[in-house]
């Protein structure tokens, strides 16, 4: 049933002049920690993962827990997480909404959860309301602490790597111009996206989305520190003929002024004509307005595909935290 | 430690000349599509479940996941269906209520979820608010899905299956008397096991019930179209007397117009001694006032065997499914 | 993987002439049930499943599954048990809070409950809101019950038995002075220890609360029968000189008639400096204000370590009642 030959306990047996242990995260709260080799390292992982699970098989985790500790409830990626832990053979620690039952005070005390938690476990997934609720579990964990999504302005890093490795699917990741579109300011997989694009080459990014609504100034500063180009736009029609990743996020109707400018950042039918005829089009999901149901069938359409990668991705992490 | 001699992988291996694979459904929502062929394979294995589980011991499951996606809660039937999938070897992703923490949208966009958790999973077990929400979610499945209860007037057909499994280990269930009590205009249970007992012969259905409460032209319908005779009946006293099975199902105390009405719905010590000697006493529990529990030491209440009866039916419905 | 010789699967083996089969408790309900043979026993076995952690190996508990069973939501007391019951081999039915989800009926009707999910577990551990509550499910339950709390003046046995577990791992049981603090009259810890603490020879017990607070008669007439010695303080100045052990347990400020009033029942830096140079330091968790985080870095701190201890605890009290 176990497969070691495709996923090697011991990176370093492969590759033995590289550092890759020593770069290797012991836990992943924000996208900047991913260097490309380890990135590379991932998506090798995560393609041989696809192979497990295509074959009905399952790893050596029999003995080892994950914990899902999430203080905001969010069916869909616990349940990536915990089938990911469980199609490697391991068992399951979980919560649907730990923090709907406890006083603020719990949130507050995440420290003392997951140094408590981490004696039961072997890795800890944590979802907290506030941006730095997962590094301040990182700080006092005794296990691996893997970020699923912090604040609104957080980050959502295991969201960013499933969407590189959805795009890396479909081709190469050096000069790819891609528009993200959406309420920006808050859009922590958008953030942390914007983040692992940056670390490729000729990477061009277009920030879609009402003007208040922009991405905030720490991306910005980011991209230019590392000559990344980027534009601000307000309309989707001024790019989306020359993109080549679509990479559209939730607008929640009531924080536009105006619902009649929804329709300059929604994707449907007539959008879909003035796209490139091989661009991707990616959504992390849930969706409201702004991806319209007639998209689905389209062969550009790439997001439940998004979504069922987030099991390898998520599968090769666990691993790589684990070994 | 797995069996695979008593629930045979291939059905049609014993019985070549059957078109068993034919109708076999790939997803389960309404108990109409259960054939009496089905039925029957379904309590045969069940019955082999029972044998599995008496000695303590599983079957060769352990690659396999199932979720559960319980917009309503209800920790019984999920208890079910999660140890039936873990005394059959295998795993378990759960919802315990995975609409208490999500707008209106989620249950809305069940169709999202349902593709999205199909990539987990290999099997999905809903609880939907609306009839007719675990066939919307069939429809767009990768997996299978079983219906665990949609909406007040649509169907639970697993809680049918077992209602009359637990009928058939005691009885032929051809020529039967039954009572179905309680209020049933919104009694999905009642519904389900009213399609079931339609496809046998020479079956007598007694619909007992506050007139206004009483069950739908729909299913009344179907019995008239199938030739199948019942009554419709506001007294349980009018019927005690003469039939095998009562079916007894709850109702709310505050949707009958007048509290001493109740009297002529309950099951008690007095109506105890009414009952035929050998009559069974079936409740797909909970209960409130319907059903005293003085009746629990009658050797004729059968409600809880019932209840235990549902583990071996939906081992049976699982690997029927899964195969 | 299994380990049968560290963990005896008939305690009587090894002692011929004990009467320990007889003793054996079918449910831990109260700490009153546990004798001083069966905690040795217990903690004997606790210690050879620290070896099985240590290594990473488990039991032979494949096919058995735990149901936990939460009226009342407890992530860390939850997760403990059902890391337990997985760190043995075994698998797990899980509520968050089976009572956030269901009429005030549901509840009262805990004996409905736990006959059926008796029919789908191997052992059931509930919480329930109401003193009394983990008896009535033990009354009518097919399988062993664990109480994991019921009501405020209630008793939580299990968390007794790895406090007094956590004090054995560092010091002999006979002889020990003891200070159990805070809002005793409602902590069912405190009262699980008191009942525990009781069975050792020449233990003194300070209880040191606020006086309208203090100790239910219940427990000091039970100490008053047994011989054990125990002084009421008001104030922890007056005994934190002279204990080998402080239990610390939460105050909740609203209790308390003037807040100033706190600082006479709280551990922090300077009471510290009065304290042995050997005292140990315990807390169930989670705490408030009358616990320092300043403390956390002493050596005698041992409340990380006490809830790491759970684990192993629970693990032997489950072997001993599956067994």
């Amino acid at each position: 049933m176990s497969n070691t030959t495709l996923v090697p306990a011991q990176p370093n047996a492969i590759d033995p002049e590289s550092k890759r242990d020593a770069m290797k995260p012991r836990h992943l709260i924000e996208s900047q920690q991913l260097t490309v080799p380890l990135l590379m390292e991932l998506f090798k992982r995560s393609r041989g993962m696809e192979r497990v699970v295509a074959r009905g098989g399952t790893l050596d985790y029999q003995n080892r827990i994950l914990a899902t500790l999430f203080y905001q409830p969010s069916t869909r990626t616990r349940f990536c997480f915990e089938a990911a832990m469980q199609r490697l053979g391991g068992k399951v620690l979980s919560t649907e909404h730990a923090g709907a039952f406890s006083s603020e005070v719990e949130a507050e005390q995440v420290e003392d959860s997951i140094r408590i938690i981490g004696s039961y476990s072997d890795v800890i997934v944590v979802r907290h309301p506030e941006a730095g609720g997962a590094k301040r579990a990182a700080q006092v964990s005794l296990v691996p602490v893997i970020n699923a999504g912090d604040g609104e302005g957080g980050q959502h890093p295991t969201q960013a790597l499933l969407d590189l490795y959805t795009i890396y699917r479909e081709r190469p990741l050096v000069g790819l111009s891609v528009a993200i579109i959406g309420e920006l300011d808050k859009g922590r997989t958008a953030r942390s996206l914007a983040y692992l694009l940056a670390k490729f080459e000729r990477v061009k990014i277009f920030f879609v989305s009402p003007p208040e609504l922009q991405m905030k100034p720490d991306i910005l500063d980011y991209l230019n520190e590392h000559g990344v180009q980027y534009e601000l736009e307000a309309d989707i029609d001024r790019v989306i003929r020359e993109v080549d990743v679509v990479y559209q996020t939730r607008i929640r109707p009531e924080r536009v002024r105006d619902r009649q400018e929804l329709q300059h950042y929604a994707i449907n039918s007539s959008v879909l004509k003035k796209m490139k005829s091989d661009a991707l089009i990616l959504h992390p999901l849930p969706r409201t307005v702004e991806l319209d149901k007639t998209v689905d069938d389209d062969p550009r359409a790439l997001y439940f595909k998004q979504a069922a990668n987030g099991l390898f991705v998520r599968m090769a992490l666990l691993t790589m935290l684990l070994d």
